[in-house]
């Protein structure tokens, strides 16, 4: 089947049913869109997904953990399955795309095969919690799926005392359904489509891209001490002053990460102690989050960043503290889905471009249950977790198209499509 | 009569007993110093400071602002008076010095005369009010004398939500008392001792300093504004962070700052927008606090400054603005009290080194309704508004034995000092 021959409104329609899902009853505000794990809102999506799975021809059910699971089967019974999908919770004030438009993808795939069958079943899924909006753990789903639940999330509780256990045994959907957990046989791969959150496809003028590896992450605090003092009474060269020696390193971090390409490295936290205007500061906290594709890059950048403030503390006579308060190393995409997919945009006359994540996705946490690959889709500006987040529909179906071909590469190495 | 004729325990007598009211009764806790303005502890003070002052041959009293004055007559009655003192509150958590050494070195003054009058009355005042740690003003007591009261005092109300006129009113003290405000012939002259409050005398091994002028200060507050996205996908050449440009700012401050004796800029209060350590911060806000001894320099400075704010953000694309929120002129001391205090200085054996004062102080307040002068007392470190604020014994006597040679010339210069 070539590209031209799909339904160009197939990513129009996915875009189009992020957009329905925008409002309430899908969103649990009228003036913006939160829709949060095990909430009304959740529930009245996965009805109307699952209206749209069947439509589809897909067989429905709801799991334990509130992952609605449409599945297309294959042309032989019990095949293993080719699992499509991302996460359809939002965060609090969100954006209509992040996640929703991966389900909402898989379900045009499947469509798009009008009843043909594959070698392999297919099965498109929408994760109930990735955002952790609602309970303080995220990936919730995924990791009960790949069989990495998170420990002891039944009893974590919501801003309102609620526990999740609680919150899941009055979530209808789920009642009584089968357990989350997959056996790794049952599941070919997992493809995630998801929008970029970030600018580099549309800076390239790319409508989709390939992602190579969800990169490797390392979060720390610093806090660089000197001396408070009065701001009228102390002349310049007797001060010890943590401000300026923040300041050089906070350019040290621009300059060291703006050095390599998919190193990034952010300062979004900083507090002057005891922070008055007319006190000069005795302290300054700020927090450093480095990511880069692999963490050899990762913990190279940051050695060079602390020895940078260490010779800045030097000079300037002050004390520096830097704790490392998460390290997450990179989780590569699968080298032969993601070969696959490569191959798949190149059928549809795409640029494969790579590109890391920067951000966590469901796919990271699959990967651990079956190989995963990942699509990423150019966002408008590259905003996200925002009301403004948008997608060009013609990039939808960019992605819709590939996909297909991916799906089609994918069969033609399991056995040959079957039409 | 010559330094070495006077009683060097006078200026010790002054730091001991300021070290006698750093606890209980004098201050409201046991385990740190604070004297908020109408508290029982204050009123304490009053009570001792009454018995010291009478002792020292002054007749006491307390105005209706609960300043406390005690009066030593001139050689001939309702002459006009030299006012020496400072204020007898405190911050939380303060130090034993700050303003209490003032008071106490005024008291010894007095006793040092041992009854010789002089061509003008000597009055020895501890204002009730000068740091606002009780009432959302501050130098309350001061203004009330010099004439120029705070607007609407009264109807301030401290954290328990008393006001101002009905803590005035329960003060035992001040009941029935007399207005606070003078009249501009009373008074020939206002002298103030008081700790410097910085590190300068202490670099230079200098026991004290003569004061120019109160330095002229204004704040602003600087908010850049950029773009925030997300720390892990926006790679660091399409990132419109504003915090890099914040840390060139902080950096111009210094050495702007830093090229001219008696300026100085601090940025004391810094805070990244959102504020999340994965999140690229959308704008920073700090604020400034740019000191010299006129506003002429300090204008100077500020517009440096502005134009190289101006100039970073530019060039990084992002948005800047600058609001002043206090602009206060510089207060110069009366040239020939200061002289005097100058000369004075040279009759003890003290170099003469004459500093602006980077803080307010009641001085500048009394400065509007009498010629003021001003003293620096050297503190440890530059410490104060802190529990660990010190002096040294001796330099409170160096401090106490120019005093009196300053009175010694002006009594020359009034007509001759009577013995």
């Amino acid at each position: 089947m070539s590209a031209e021959t799909l339904n160009y409104d197939l990513g129009v329609r996915a875009v189009a049913r992020c957009d329905l899902m925008g409002a309430p009853p899908y969103s649990e505000h009228d003036d913006q869109l939160v829709r949060r794990y095990l909430t009304a809102a959740h529930a009245a999506a996965l009805g109307t997904l699952r209206e749209w799975m069947e439509a589809a021809g897909m067989s429905v059910r709801c799991d334990g953990a509130a992952n609605l699971i449409g599945r297309y089967e294959a042309a032989a019974p019990n095949a293993p399955a080719l699992m499509i999908g991302s996460h359809i919770d939002t965060v609090r004030n969100g954006g209509r795309y992040d996640g929703a438009l991966g389900v909402m993808l898989g379900i045009d795939c499947v469509e798009a095969l009008a009843g043909r069958r594959l070698p392999f079943a297919l099965e498109v899924i929408a994760f109930g919690d990735e955002e952790g909006s609602r309970f303080p753990t995220s990936m919730t789903c995924s990791r009960a799926v790949a069989g990495d639940p998170v420990s002891g999330a039944g009893a974590l509780r919501d801003a309102d005392g609620v526990s999740l256990a609680e919150a899941l045994a009055a979530f209808e959907p789920a009642q009584g359904e089968a357990p989350a957990m997959r056996r790794p046989g049952e599941l070919l791969g997992f493809l995630e489509a998801h929008i970029e959150q970030g600018p580099v496809l549309e800076a390239e003028g790319l409508p989709i891209g390939v992602v190579t590896a969800i990169a490797a992450q390392k979060r720390l605090l610093a806090r660089i001490t000197g001396v408070a003092g009065h701001a009228g009474t102390t002349p310049m060269h007797l001060r010890h002053d943590p401000g300026p020696a923040a300041a050089e390193a906070i350019l040290a971090v621009e300059r060291i990460c703006g050095a390599e390409a998919g190193l990034v490295g952010t300062v979004g936290r900083i507090a002057a102690l005891p922070g008055s205007v007319n006190v000069i500061p005795g302290a300054v906290e700020f927090s450093l989050d480095v990511r880069a594709p692999t963490s050899a890059v990762r913990d190279a950048a940051v050695g060079r960043i602390a020895a940078e403030l260490q010779a800045i503390v030097a000079r300037r006579d002050l004390a520096l503290t830097l704790e490392v308060t998460q390290d997450l190393a990179e989780s590569p995409c699968d080298p032969t889905l993601t070969a696959m997919l490569v191959a798949a945009m190149g059928d549809v006359g795409v640029a494969p471009r790579r590109l890391p994540s920067g951000a966590g996705h469901d796919a990271m946490v699959m990967a651990d249950l079956c190989p995963s690959a990942m699509l990423f889709i150019r966002c408008k500006g590259g905003v996200s977790h925002n009301p403004a987040e948008a997608v060009d529909p013609k990039d939808a179906a960019v992605a819709a198209r590939a996909m297909l071909a991916f799906i089609e590469r994918l069969a033609v190495e399991r056995g040959g499509a079957k039409r």
